[in-house]
């Protein structure tokens, strides 16, 4: 009636961001009180933040750095045992991997931290993470919301978007894929050879969770950007009218990408100068048997099917990019002097 | 490194729903013309067509009938061999199954049929499907189409909603989450006696793909609708104005649910009288873990957070739904007079 | 070349709603915070507000108040000139018209008031009125717009929406197109006995202005609602999401009329229970020659094209309504105690 | 009571554009069945077509040419009487005028013609003009609507936006202000010089029924484009998803002006090569003494307030346009061989 198969662990979903930002303050207040998300909880001069349809303690971490700097991209497994399987899995493949004890980012317990190869990239790996209400002046009535919508309507994270050197990006990807379980969705690749330039990754039904492209610059562990989802393309509109009239710098868009059908609003976050991507709509990937879809850069509809062009040239508005940390060391969640936390 | 697990089969994603229609070339206009639906393949007097984001053969079937009757429902498994897997619990469970041919539905390969226990609605299960090119007038340079967008813009059938009496309906869900997997993700029960009325259950990061409520004529087999998706609330808005036009009845809407967060429009298509949804929106579910959300009567907000009411009386708008076939042998797919498809 | 003619005066456009609340701080709230419209200016217990794409010093006074009431709807007239002219074509129809010294609204020249014939609300007419810049925390980089585009995005006062006793109706219509040059746009009415039932005039390309209904009470000098414009339906909708977050009771909608073409969402102002309407889309008349549409009471179509139906009947949700006062003495503006303003 | 002044003609409403196309059915498909115009009478060659919020019989005249041309801009005056009151002003200022018959233009009763001083377009003025039903099968329930609403839901024509040579700008804008009585609403000069570079203006509430601006190819009697009004700024966006997989040629957008707070799409019609505007949102002007608003050059904010920036550049995307006639000698509505209409 059923077959035995050996189980592999597996990752459920995007956790958290943590982002170092030279301007703490301005970037709490661009998350907070402009994009609407939730501050559950401050530690010292690291915070942390949710989406209002966002159950779990955080999806964001911002903390107080000299230079903007990722610390680490976490994703939760889908079990309790995933960690442990994964931390074992790891080992075997000779990939340096350490234990973060329960805690070391606030709601979150024991996690695994390890360096991506071929892309440098520190990635965390948990299950357990507190799940607290918030305060009831933001209290929502929908039992499916953490909190009311507010702001600019930001309701969860939606996907990393990575970049590695030129030569890399192919044998990363494959390690996503065969170590960590990402299917590729969409892809952009030099037919000649075969090169892999671009690719877009997911274990949800998402057309990616995590992208990972090539760096113009020729460099490991760069953050293109990290997304937001937002529920319409109308929302997304009103947010590029509000942020404008902020002095949000824009990288790009609105526009929207033929790869994902989703629409995209790229800009400079005010604190920090990470990229942030706004974004809504995308199709979900509900087939089990999906074939991956593969553009050429000749073909300009992947990347913008319509609206502002992004430029992805190497001094272009779109090439630039953020250093994530490539160490098994966090930079966040080091115990605090006594009485400050 | 990994454990030693028996692999059970599973439910991938919604398939088709096979309609009876009085008036067929109704129907199919509503259906391909305003809803903008693809008429991929007609063998007779059935019909197969699929939204333009359905790569696979079809998501409905029209077919000539005396009465609106729903034929089947059908769902795509995992895996190939998963036809097969499930084809063996059901027996072992002794629930009568058949396997229907290759071709029974057109596009669609080897199937099985059974009647929900407690429920009375005819399911299929199948995954080999064709994935058949749109003819060129209506082909997408988007690769993540099968074609165009057209008419109001149905991209993917989205659910089913079917109704038992008001006796089985706990029996039904649990017998739906043990044999097949569904994942309960919101319910509307009475506290006091735990009496279960209605549940939205999914087996991917919707919502629900199947819901389960009680009917008010105490009635099992009956269809309450089944929903189609569009990209953003602005396109429901757009289809309500529209269809109003078009003198099309409708049962209940614009609104938005509280439970899914989706917007919704209850139509009864024209040829048929099945009730249809259009709906958009609506939150993911990525979290493993996932708590399902417990709703009670007396609370409005879960199924008319705003918007015109349901209407859930027993001679209410909303308390009419077609029968469903409840027997092993389709209505549709019998052997062709020689020379006819 | 030209031809010679009698010049009369003519009304520009809707000015202000002056609304007597009893919780004074917490309409202010929900105007200011929520909707997103400007404190310009308080005066003791009268607070001046306007849209973030309104000029002129204000287009709602909110005033503390034991009772909900209108104290009066103001216009604007089309030339400096005009004020008088209309005070002189009043004086000769022998309606009492009193001139209010300027500042008797904060930021306004002369004005007159009067007290609708037939109807029994007080409205006045002005000029001149200041136009300052808003403060630079919310100043908009937008020539067009007088502050940034904040809360749930209400740009502008729409139009007024009045009652008198249905006996009244067909007389005081009639009245305010020929003193005051409203032009009936779109209408229902009894065709047996030609009994006009409600009545859609402006001076502009709006489809109203001001538009006068039946009272179901039997009541002169009632008002049904004062409307806020949005840019788009989808502004609309996610006003209505937010605002059944925040417990703001609604009468009617989310929906859309037939007459106007625009979509309404009728609620209770938390503060002082008058009734708000937040409106979008409408379409615009340049046609010099238009002639009124007329509707049927058999027609649901004109009331509600789509969503919630409006309940119109003498008990139904939308049929209260609140006081306007009926006096050439207005209840602001009067001599503030030394030093208080 | 009043006073007397002398009454000048006034201008009302933009009425028709009539463009000359080489592939006079590819233009009619993409006006029809595209953007959901009506056909409402063809004459040979010549097509009349409507939006499904006009009234009136045409506001839009394709007819076959050899090369991509406009025949005429026209405008609907205010009273019967100011067509022959515009004849006589014009005739005044010795600007050469003639009269056209009724019929010249299907529907439409005797206009008058005159090419602009400054900048060579060929205007047409007229009052008489029929008001068709639409045939049953498109016809609306909605009063105000002509037909239902269909397509991409192209509702009425919006504005004319025409170039002349950078010398003659200000001269012609200030004898379209004073002969034609348009107001300018915003505008783009050079401070140093007061140059003015493009200016806004209208006879209606709307920020501009008519633009005139600079030709960077130092030609009169240039159209930039026409525009067409979508309802909200997510039509636009179905409009770009939808029109960019007809492989339809996009000038640029879809973005939003500062000027006019507008949301647009420019694009190549397919069959003549004239530059469209779909167009949605904008605020209307109801103040009786707007200030015109003045935008700098070097202040990006007023063409692109977000989206694709207008390419403004000789070679650029925005930069071509086509010709205009100018001549008082129409090229359409010439008598039709015998037998032909």
């Amino acid at each position: 009636m059923t077959e035995s198969v050996a189980r592999r662990p597996e990752i459920a979903q995007c956790g958290a961001i943590a982002l170092g930002t030279p301007k703490l303050e301005t970037s709490l207040t661009f998350f907070r009180d402009t994009l609407g998300m939730e501050e559950v909880e401050r530690v010292g001069d690291t915070v942390y933040l949710r989406g209002y349809q966002e159950m779990k303690h955080h999806s964001l971490v911002l903390f107080a750095s000299e230079t903007p700097i990722v610390d680490s991209y976490s994703f939760r497994v889908k079990r309790p045992e995933d960690v442990e399987l994964f931390y074992n899995e790891l080992l075997a493949q000779e990939v340096e991997v350490v234990e973060l004890p329960a805690g070391q980012q606030a709601g979150r317990g024991t996690a695994i931290r390890f360096v991506v190869p071929h892309a440098g990239h520190s990635f965390e790996l948990y299950y357990d993470i507190d799940a607290p209400q918030a305060p009831e002046e933001i209290s929502s009535k929908l039992l499916s919301n953490s909190s009311r919508r507010r702001g600019l309507g930001v309701r969860r994270i939606d996907h990393y978007n990575i970049q590695t050197a030129p030569d890399n990006v192919g044998k990363a990807e494959g390690w996503l894929r065969e170590a960590l379980g990402f299917k590729r969705r969409e892809y952009v690749y030099v037919p000649e050879n075969d090169f892999l330039i671009a690719s877009w990754t997911s274990v949800t039904s998402q057309v990616h969770d995590l992208a990972i492209a090539m760096s113009l610059t020729n460099q490991n562990a760069q953050l293109h950007h990290v997304a937001f989802n937002l529920e319409n393309h109308s929302d997304l509109i009103v947010a590029a009218d509000t942020l404008r009239d902020h002095d949000v710098h824009f990288h790009c868009g609105p526009g929207k990408h033929g790869i994902g059908q989703a629409m995209y609003l790229y800009l400079e976050e005010p604190g920090s100068g990470h990229r942030i991507e706004l974004y809504s709509g995308n199709y979900h990937i509900f087939d089990p048997d999906w074939n991956a879809l593969g553009w050429t850069p000749t073909n300009p509809d992947g990347m913008t099917w319509f609206g502002q062009e992004l430029d992805v040239s190497q001094d272009g508005s779109m090439s630039s990019s953020t250093d994530s940390v490539s160490s098994l060391t966090p930079l966040i969640g080091q115990p605090q002097p006594v009485g400050q936390a």
